[in-house]
Order: C-alpha cells, then structure tokens, then sequence
C-alpha cells in the first residue's frame, strides 16, 4: 500500500514523545505529516526535529489524526478533531482502550471515525526532544476496532502502524485493557508497592539486598506522575488483576502461617505457588516475539576498568558465537565484575574455550567435557 | 590472622554448592579442609574437585564446622557436630538464621559453641559441581552472635568469610531473617506471585508484555523447592513483611476503586503510593556496596550477528570510558537489537562523539548540544 490510504497528509495533535515519534517515523516514510499541540515550545521544538511541519488553519482535513494527548484528555480531544474535520478519521495513542473509546462515543458526532489505538513503546523520558524515529520498530500496535468502526479509519491506522515499522494487533478495548492491566500497570503498582516497603528500614537492612530484588523493583523508578494518570484510566482493570493478586497473598499468608492440616510448615502450598509463577514466567514472550527460549550462560570475569570489554567482546566476536544477552555483576567492595554471556545452548563450550584460550577466567565450574 | 585461628583445619558439613564452594575457597587459601556428606556421591564429587580431603573417623576435632545442610536440617546438624566434637566450634550457610540458633540452644549441650552464618550468595544450580572457588568474593556474610557466643566461635567464623573473599557483617539471628524477608524472601514470593498470574490468560494477552515485567518476574524462574523451604523456615519475618504489603495492597485498591472523598479517580493516592516505591528503590545499594548511582544511557542499534558487539566494545574501549552497565534489548520480529551501554554522567557525551565517528547508528535524540 505504502502510504496511499494516507495521501491526504497525516495530522498529529499533541508533541511529547509519542506525537513526536510517530511524526519522525513517518516522515521517515515519505508521508506528508502536520503537527499541533496547545504548547508552541513544544510545537516549535518537534517541527525543528524534523517530525511535520506546522498545522495551518483552514486547511483541507488530513487523511487521519493521530491524538497524542495524555490518557484522559484523548477522549475529548478525539471528538474536537473529528467534529472540527481536522482529519477525515482518527486514532490515539493512549495506553488505555476503553476509556477514550467510551468518551469518543459519548463525545463526538460520528464515532464511527475514530480507531483507539496503542503502540506498545514508551522511553522512562518525555516531551518531543525524546521522540525517536525508530521508537516502534517491531514493537507490538494494538488497535481496537469496534462494531460501528468505520473500516477506513482501521485501514489508515494500521498503514501508520505499518509505515511507524511496529507490527500491528487488533483486539477489542475491554482486552486491550484487561491484557496491559496484567502485563504492565499491575505488575508496575505491585513492584513499586514491594519498593515502597525499603523506605523506612535502617541501612543495614537494605544493604543485604542483590541482584535479585533489584530485578524485581526496577520500574519503580518510573515517573510517579504519569504512572499514577495510566493507573487512574484503567483502575478497573488493574482493581482486578490486583484482587486477584490480593487472594493469591492470603494464600501465601495462610501457607505462612500455617493452619489447620498443615504437617509441613506451609511448605507444599508454598511450593505450589511458586511452581504456578515459574509455570506463568514460562508464559511471557522472548525475544523475537518467540516464547522465551532457555540459554546457557558463560559467565567471564573481568577488571572494572576501560577496555577490558571491548578486549573481551573481541574475543568473543572472533569465537564466532553469537551472545543473545548480557549481564553485568559487580561484586561490592571489589574492583571486578562478572560479565554473564548468554548462547544458544549447545554454543556454550566453543565460547568457554575460545575465552579460555585468549587468557580470562572463566567463572564457574569447569567446562562439561565431551 | 591469615588463617591461624583456623590452624586445626576446617570440617565443611554437607558438599552441595555452599559447602563445595567454602572448601575450594579455603583451601585456596592454605586451610586444611575435610569433607563430610550423607551421600557418598557428593562427597566423592567435592573431594574429586579439589574442595578439601575426606573426614576420618575418630580424627581430632577441627577448629571450626562449617554446616551446609538445607536449612530445616541445620540445627539438629550443628548440635550433633558439636557434641560428638567434630570440631571445637560450629558455624553454618543456612539462609535463615533464628531457625537454626533455637535449635541448637535447644538441642546441644554447649551452644556457645556456635555462631549462625550467611553468606550472601548463591546460584540458581546446585550440587557440588555447581561449587565456585569465588563464589562469595566481595559478597556481604552475615554472621550473628549472642550474648551467649562464645568470642571464639566468631573468631573463627569471621576468619573463613575473610578468607572466602567476603565482607564479614554482623547482626541478631533475627534482625537478619527480618532483613533477607524484606529484601530477598517477600519479592520473592511477590514476584511469583505476580507470574502466577499469567498461567491462564490467552497467548494474545501475554503478547503485549515487554520488559519491565520481564524484569519484575525473573527470580520467579528458581527452584520452587529450594525456595518453598526457604520460605516456610523464615515464615514469621515473611509474613510480617507480606502483611505490611497487603495493607499497601489494600489502599492501592481503595485509590483504583474510588471512594468518599475521591475527587480525581484516586489519581493522588496512587502519585503518592508510586512516589514512596521510588524513594525506596533509590535506597538499594548500587554497585560496589556504594549507594545506587544514577548512570546515563548510550543507546546504539546493533545487527543480531557475532561480532557486531565485539566491534562495538572495541569502539567503546577505545573511547576510554568505563561502561558500568549493559543490556540488549531485542525487538521482536526484527534482526536487530539496542544495546544500552550505562555511563557516568558527563561520559556519555565523549561515548557517544566516539561511537558515531566510529560509525555506529545512536538510538535516541541527537546528543546534548554544548
């Protein structure tokens, strides 16, 4: 198709990160891209970056409106865009379904013009200077269709989706809100809630934690401020997966605790919750959009200091090995590290080798012999 | 000291991972080390790998014990040890320590003789083989004495974690359970908790997960057994930590759900829960025991092929700057990768210059003008 169905010129309506991204990535692609947000700092920067140019009163509508407003203003947002004939349809990018879907139908005189839609990309930074042209680049494009959807509106929003390089996904809003409330803004409440319990402790306390916890607690430094605003917009969803989670800890409570029949310290309940978040973890999407294939780590120890990974990374290069992941653990107190190298399994004893021959030291126990 | 408290040898007390590793740790350092295992297997394995000779009947007590049996067999282990006088005094591994302390001033007839034990560090594999000579290098070992300890017993348990490479700490049997419940045991079982979620839902709702709860379910990938056990012989401090979570638990359903009062869809009081789980995440110890560093990221678009990071670590040593954190971020569907290169802040300009000339495609916004 590329671009056709988006001849008439895209129009964005709002500049931050999103609105910004999705103008550089289809610029990028040859289509004609108008920008509008209510902050002329912010207008202005994005059209120095490169993502439109300025919206013109008056002009002819765009072949669709892509409205990169905060959750709860796109609604609103969406209807005056339509209703003023900005564009001939619209979309967002709000990453809640139901709540914009509720209003534009509430809102806007013909609803049937607007498809909801959610890139799944995001940076922990905002405004246009954090725009990326390559922000979407394979990374899922929910939209959501409803029954008195207009089919142009889906067919324009899926060539952005297209055109931006992300791989687009229909479902409708209630799953889309059901599905991001168990992936993202669930789990995010949850880790800042176990993250939350660190504030009060002594220091000595807090200095047994590893890397363990770190993992766990990590989107907890995530912008309160905007996280609070998407929670708010899809409390219902999140209320429910986070009941849920509220019966699974009184379960793990009573293990705890113990009860009536238990001869073993909880130990068996315990276990079977554990067994069904190992059996869940399974679940999550690896790399390439593959379920989550099972490496075998090279751990190397390396001098904390310039250079030594550019030396080791050489070698490993010159292995012939491709490393689908890597880690870095630093040892407290101590000026070296452990680089852990993750391989297809069956790699793992030619890069052990490899390594050993260029002279590091491998940590772990000896390689498995043939 | 070097070693010379230790001078009539170390008996190390069950030869999984912990137990093989004190031995290949102490023997690195000169101490005469003999094994001691239920399972003739595993002890062969341990003495096959250099961890230390094995235990012979009616041999003179060693200086210390070191028991590394799991944890609701440590106590009864340490009383037995040290009343058929296998070693003047008894230290252990287990990872929960008011546990075993009871049992021993239960069951031996001189508890003084023993101070509990902790290194902090361990593996997601285990048996002897799994054993590392470096496993505790730069690691925090807890040990906790009380008032009836005999300073010996310290004495020498202190000696074998400085000798093991670690960071000897000291505190109460129950100050640690309460600090490994808060910082390993309760996320833990959090995390699991949060992955156990997505045993049911649909494929397509799975789909949509990225990174961030990647991270926050990791650890759900361990052995359910191992940490079953760990959980029910730290019970109480778990629970305590799980109820004061619930509570949190609790008002951050009230906040989604609205109630009197609730004027913006509970916007501020999840701000506010948000807002704490950021200020305890900053309190984790950050590299090298140091308080968590607020690094900046260079971004660079990698191909998923051996070498390109390779090329990449040799550019980036030739800069001269030290990367102190790296992860690859794969896209799906796509054959390439970002990988993210952590810096100290003001490095990120020289890194970034260098790897553009070096011809690499940055991922992000132009760098800082000057």
């Amino acid at each position: 198709m590329n671009g056709k169905t988006l001849a008439g010129g895209v129009i964005v309506v709002g500049t931050g990160l999103l609105g910004t991204s999705v103008g550089l990535a289809l610029r990028r692609a040859g289509v004609d891209v108008t920008l509008l947000d209510r902050d002329p700092a912010a207008l202005a920067e994005a059209v120095r970056l490169g993502a439109g140019r300025r919206h013109e009163p008056h002009a002819l509508p765009a072949a669709l409106a892509v409205v990169a407003v905060p959750p709860t203003a796109t609604g609103s947002t969406v209807a005056a865009v339509l209703d003023d004939r900005l564009a001939e349809y619209a979309t967002d990018v709000a990453s809640v379904k139901a709540l914009p879907a509720g209003e534009v139908r509430a809102l806007a005189a013909e609803p049937g013009r607007y498809v909801g839609g959610h890139p799944m990309a995001g940076r922990e930074v905002s405004g246009p200077r954090a725009g990326l042209v390559d922000l979407f680049d394979g990374r899922p494009w929910v939209l959501c269709p409803e029954d008195h959807t207009d089919p142009q509106a889906v067919t324009r929003a899926l060539e952005v989706a297209r055109l931006a390089g992300a791989v687009p996904v229909t479902m409708s809003p209630a799953d889309h809100d059901a599905a991001v409330a168990l992936v993202s803004h669930a789990p995010h409440l949850v880790a800042a809630l176990v993250a939350g319990r660190f504030v009060e402790p002594p220091d000595h306390e807090l200095r047994l934690a590893g890397p363990g916890v770190s993992d766990v607690t990590r989107v907890a430094a995530a912008d309160p401020g905007m996280w609070s605003e998407i929670l708010a917009a899809n409390a219902g969803a999140v209320a429910q997966v986070l009941s849920a989670l509220r019966a699974d800890l009184d379960q793990a409570l009573d293990a705890l605790r113990g009860g009536p029949g238990d001869t073993d310290g909880g130990k068996t309940a315990l276990a079977e919750l554990l067994s069904r978040g190992s059996a869940g973890r399974r679940r999550l999407p690896g790399k390439h959009g593959a379920p989550a294939t099972v490496y075998v780590t090279v751990a190397v120890i390396v001098d904390d200091r310039p250079g030594q990974l550019a030396r080791l990374f050489a070698d490993v290069g010159r292995a012939g090995v491709n490393v689908e992941d890597v880690r870095i653990e630093h040892r407290p107190g101590q000026p070296v590290g452990v680089v852990e190298l993750d391989v297809q399994p069956g790699a793992e004893r030619a890069l052990g080798e490899a390594l050993l021959a260029a002279g590091w030291t491998m940590h772990g126990p000896a390689l498995p012999s043939s």
